[in-house]
Parts: structure tokens; sequence; C-alpha cells
């Protein structure tokens, strides 16, 4: 699957926004106006570059993403979006289009101005290193806390052609979903029209990157973009159709796989978990204790300790808000039964399995809540001391 | 203002549900039957005594109260009741009192049934401990976590009688308010109607324990208990006279401290933080700024660090739910302004300040969102690594 998606290059350089020579600034650049589409973070303090990039793709189309780390140019006033302004005109200069298909994003820490000289200063040489095979530099230029870049790839048939489905993402804290998480970056050479592009990507969105938590923390940077050159096939595919549900698959696949690097790359996380939840009154009421088991600080504390303590992850249920008879819930972590309709099945025998599940890079906690036909998830990761240390030191 | 409480006396001992020789097992025990109210915990999975002493508090009337700490008798099923049913029991026979009027509290570890027998065997010896200046073994026998017994005494003049109100409480994880949180109980000898009492007991929690926040976990055994015995005085109280709000400023006091005191004992904390949120639409829209702000886990490791991070405080106000306009947010540490309408406004010098703030043991953080007259504040405290240390492991 190492085929190249068709009509993109991707640059990523240093752009004297970090300190030393890291990279730090990266261009994604499509041949041609590409359809395009974006959710972006439900924050009510959004940063300069997500006003801008909202108001831009209203028009359905893009043709360059113009993306910083290491600043977030969130809240940062009228100064911030001027910058980034003059960021993205002076990139559309380079790359000789107009400035309204150019789109800035930020991400790093907020409330710092952007070193808008530095930066200028650097996009020549950005576009200079635009190249067909460079995601993999534009993924590391991305990059904040993350301990590595974040990739993911999908392909799909339409007729004969096979269209490819690229995604890129960064991210390790302040995650939690709300429309979108973090900044992630889908590029496809599959042909779409804009308004299945945009239904298409809320819908994956929601079953994926809005079903992910780190910390709780829902960022005022959020975004994800995806951009559809077309330039793998003239068949348009329609949403109803086969290639349609053929495409939302692959969509779906790539940001799943993204949402779930970004939460196993959660900062200082060592475990992965999927918890899973089924039996409840409606999908919703699933989702929310989901949820609510995904953020518990006690729950996140005991995966970091590998201990089986179903007491902490039946009450966040408890206060998740859903309604269940505690009398009917039973609960697996991996294969290990250990809570059976309101009854503690925990031998010696189970705990030493459910630990050593728990000891796992991934795995899942499975809640039955009743008999209801509400289904639901959510990934979530440990909180150890690495979080903590990354986070009482971060900024000073 | 060491001046007893007429009409109570106190006792702690240990019972054998901690191992060693720690005090587990306490009572607090009502000459006459008291005029009784309570609140107890919202989450859906109730541990035994909450719903046992629930029902039996709605007569109004309460003589003792029995409470163990170290196991929390919730999610045991019905041999739990059972053992919470025949304890109360086996009280109400040493005390010579009705079974009705006993209630049962249980703090500790969720899922694992009660030592009864060994409980059953040291009543006698629990109900021989009684004394009027036992207050303080009380408030050792309750404590599982906490670094030290939580007692707060306020007086209140009804004519020119001075009555008394003691609380005492514990907790210092699983701590989030929804109605009420961890275990508290206040003894007063102000003699007050039942109505009267529950109304006060409902508004003073609502003002102190349910604005404060270890970790936004709320609690399976969450209960605050208030016991009236009128000895000090025949002259009742009325809600809405001067000694009435006299009283309800006493008991609010009395709740708020303990509260405080609970937040400062957070596991692992070092700071004590009150977020205070001012210019809102509404008071709900306030308090509900300040408790995301208050929860936060990139907040709380902020205080850790004594980081003047406010950018994540403002993000943390801007995914609250609540519409404010960002460009009219001005934020305080301490008294170094750091945001004014929308920019920032830190300097070497004001951060230099607004870290000596963060070092303290107790500082307020203040947001003025926009020109509402909306105010509200919550209680928090930082995250650190001892919290990690202590929830890793706590159960294994």
């Amino acid at each position: 699957m190492s085929g190249r998606v068709k009509g993109f290059r991707f640059a990523g350089v240093h752009g004297g926004v970090k300190v030393g020579n890291a990279l730090d600034l990266g261009l994604i650049f499509a041949a041609e106006p590409a359809v395009a589409s974006g959710v972006f973070t439900m924050n009510r303090v959004r940063a300069a570059p997500v006003v801008i990039s909202e108001r831009r793709l209203k028009t359905g189309l893009c043709q360059a993403i113009l993306v910083n780390s290491g600043n977030a140019n969130a809240c940062t006033g009228k100064r911030g979006r001027q910058a980034a302004l003059a960021l993205t005109r002076a990139a559309a200069v380079s790359l000789r289009v107009p400035t309204a298909l150019v789109v800035p994003a930020s991400t790093g820490v907020i409330g710092a101005q952007l070193p808008r000289e530095n930066i200028e200063a650097a996009i020549p040489a950005l576009v200079e290193d635009l190249s067909e095979a460079g995601a993999t530099r534009f993924a590391r230029a991305i990059m904040t806390t993350d301990r590595g870049p974040k990739v993911a790839r999908a392909e799909v048939k339409v007729g004969r052609t096979t269209c490819r489905v690229l995604g890129i993402a960064k991210g390790a804290g302040m995650i939690h979903p709300n429309m979108a998480t973090t900044l992630a970056f889908v590029t496809t050479d599959a042909p779409l029209r804009r308004a299945t592009l945009g239904r298409l990507l809320r819908r994956a969105t929601n079953l994926t990157f809005n079903r992910a938590t780190v910390d709780g923390d829902t960022s005022t940077n959020d975004s994800i973009y995806v951009l559809a050159s077309g330039a793998a096939t003239n068949r348009v595919i329609e949403e109803k159709s086969a290639a349609g549900r053929r495409f939302t698959g692959a969509l779906t696949e790539v940001l799943e796989s993204l949402a779930k690097k970004i939460v196993a790359d959660g900062e200082g996380a060592e475990h992965l978990g999927r918890i899973e939840v089924r039996g409840a009154r409606t999908h919703g009421d699933a989702v929310q204790i989901a949820r609510t088991i995904a953020c518990s600080q006690l729950v996140k504390t005991a995966l970091h300790g590998c201990d089986p303590n179903w007491g902490r992850i039946l009450a966040a249920a408890g206060r998740s808000g859903a309604r269940f008879n505690p009398d009917h819930v039973s609960m697996q972590i991996g294969d290990a039964l250990i809570f059976e309709r309101g009854t503690p099945m925990m031998t010696a025998k189970t705990e030493v399995r459910a630990a050593a599940t728990m000891k796992r890079p991934e795995y899942a906690i499975s809640v039955t809540v009743g008999s209801g036909r509400g289904l639901g998830h959510y990934w979530t990761c440990d909180l150890g001391h690495e979080y903590v240390r990354i986070n009482a030191d971060y900024r000073t």
C-alpha cells in the first residue's frame, strides 16, 4: 500500500518556530484546486488559523495547507490573525495560486505570537521541498509532544481504478474530541463532490476522532482537513453507490487508525484501552457511558497500574448520566469475566488473567449494562507519571 | 470555640476492617432521637449503606450513625445489603434503640464484602467508647487516604443561647460533587424542624460540597448527614427568621470549611485553588465555566508545576459549553493581571508574580468572561505524581 495519492505533494522544513533545527513548518499542495472539507473544534476559544480555514473552506475548494507546529497562534488577538493571513498570502505568492485557496493550521503553545518573519523567510525553501514522497517529512514537521509521525493509508476500488486515501495527524495531549480533535490532514485522489465529502467526513469523524480521549481537554486548534484531487479517475463517487460505501469505509479506516495512534501516543501513555459498552437503552447512552469511563482519572490511573479495579469502572458508568440497573451489569477485561449481573466474579485466577491482559499495549474492557440495543465505544489511555512530568513543566 | 455540641456522643475504635490496629469504626449517638436529614450521591451505582440511610432518614429522625472505613460496601449485591442491615441491628441492640433509628455509612474500596463478623464483634467496645469528647477519634476512624482528620465548628446565637454546629468529614480521592461528595456528618444542638433542616442542608451543600473537586469522579458512597438534637434551647429556629439566617450561615461555614479541607487534602495535592468566574450570563454559566477549569487535567498539572499557563485555563473555559466572547475575557492569578479583554498581559514581571502566587498553599484564579451578572466559584487542587502513585497502586 505504498502507492502515492495522485495530485498532491508534501513538504516539511525548519521554519524558525521551534528552537534548534527541528522541522516545524509543513505544506500540502494540490496540483489543481481540490474539493475540500473540514471539521473544526467546538471550543468557543478558537485559534486564528481555525477561523480563517473554516471561512476559506466554505468555497469547497482548497489548493494548499500551510501548517506550523511549536505555536498554536491561539488567544493572540488581532496580531495573531494578521500573522496567519500574511503567511498564507506569502505561501500563495510562492506557489502562484490565489490566497483564498491557501488555508493555515497551527499547533503548539497557546498565547504566544508567531515568529512571523522567521516563517515568512522559510516559505521559499518550504515550497522548494515539495515532493510526492514528502508525506513523512510533513508528518514530522507537524509534531509537538508526539513520540513519532502518525500516518495511515487505505485504498478503495472505483470501477477498475484504485483510489488512495492518505491521512496524517499529530497529537498526544489536550486531546478530547468535540467535532474534531488535534490536527489531521486527509488527501485522496478519489473524485467526490463537495457535499458528499463533507457528509462522509463528519460521519467518519464522529465514529473515530470523536471517540478518542487522552486527557478530556478539547483544544483551541482541533481541525481535520480532507482534500480530494480526483486525479485517479474521472468517475465521480456517489454517496449511496457501492463505491461510495467503500470510500466511506476507507476514510473511516484511515481516521480510526489515526485516532488510535493519537491515543496510544497519549502523553506518557503505555496502554491503549478500548472501552466497549453494550446493552444500553440507546447508542447515545452507550457512548456516554463509554466516554465517562474513558475520561475517569481513577480508571486511567488504574490502567496505568495494570490494576483490574472494576469498582472504579462501575462507579464511572454510574455517574455518566445514562440510566441502567446496576444489578444487570456485567464486565470483562480482555476475556476475563470479572463482574456478572451485579455480582463480583473476581477470583484469584480471574484477577491474574485480567491483570495480565492489562499489561498488554492494547486491550478491551467490555461493559454490558442491560439488554438494550445501544452499542458504543471509546478509546482511552492510561494516566501515568510521565503525563504529569510533561504537563507540569510543558511551558516554563 | 471548643464548646461541645449538646446531646451527642462520639466513638472510634478498631473494628477489624483495616489491617493492623488502625481506627476504622465510628459511631455518633444522640441521647434522644434527633431531627435528621441527608443528601446522597447522584451516582446510579449506590452503595448498600446509602440506600438504607436514605430510606431510614425519610422518617426525619435518627439516633445513631454507624460508619466504617476501609470498605465501601458498594457493588456487593444482596450479601452487602444484608451485612449493612445486620450491623445496624447489632448496634441498635447495644445502644437499646430501635434499628430504624440507626443508619449505616461506609467508605473505602469498592466491591469487597464487609468483614461482618469482625465489625459485629467490635460493636460493644465501640458503644463503650462513646464520649462527648470523642469527635476526633470518630474523625480518625472514618479516614481512608486522608492525611488527617477533618473537623469544622461554628456557633450561632439563638436568642441568648449559643448553639453549636460541628462537622466531620473524610475524603481525598474519588471526589467530585453531585448532590453531595464523600462522607460528612454534621451535628448541632440547635432546634430545627425536619423540613427546615433538609432545605438548609441542600442549599448549603450546593454552595460548598457541590463546588469542590479533586479528580472529577463522583463516588458510590457520597453522603452528608445532619443531626439536630435541639438540646441547646427550646426555641425552634424558623427558616426565615434572623436566627434562621444565622444558622444557615453557620451550617454553610462548616460545610465550606470541610469541603476546602477535602480538596486541600486531595490525593497528592500541594495547592488549593479557588477558581472564581465573574461576568457570565448567569450564575449557572459561571459555575459551569469554573467547574470545567477546576476539572481540567491540563490546568491541574499546570497548578502542580506552579506554571501560570493561562492558555490552558482559557481553553478549558472555552469548552465549558457556556457562551461568552473570548475577546471580553480578563484573567488574574492572585493579584497579577495576566490577560485583559482578550489580550495577553504577560510580561516577565507578571509571570514571576503569578508563579510566586502559585507556590502558595492556597490562592485564587479569577476569570472575568464579560459584563454579565453571573458569579460562581469552584475549589480544586493540583494533579501531581503522588496522585498517580496513590491511584495506580491503591487496590493491589
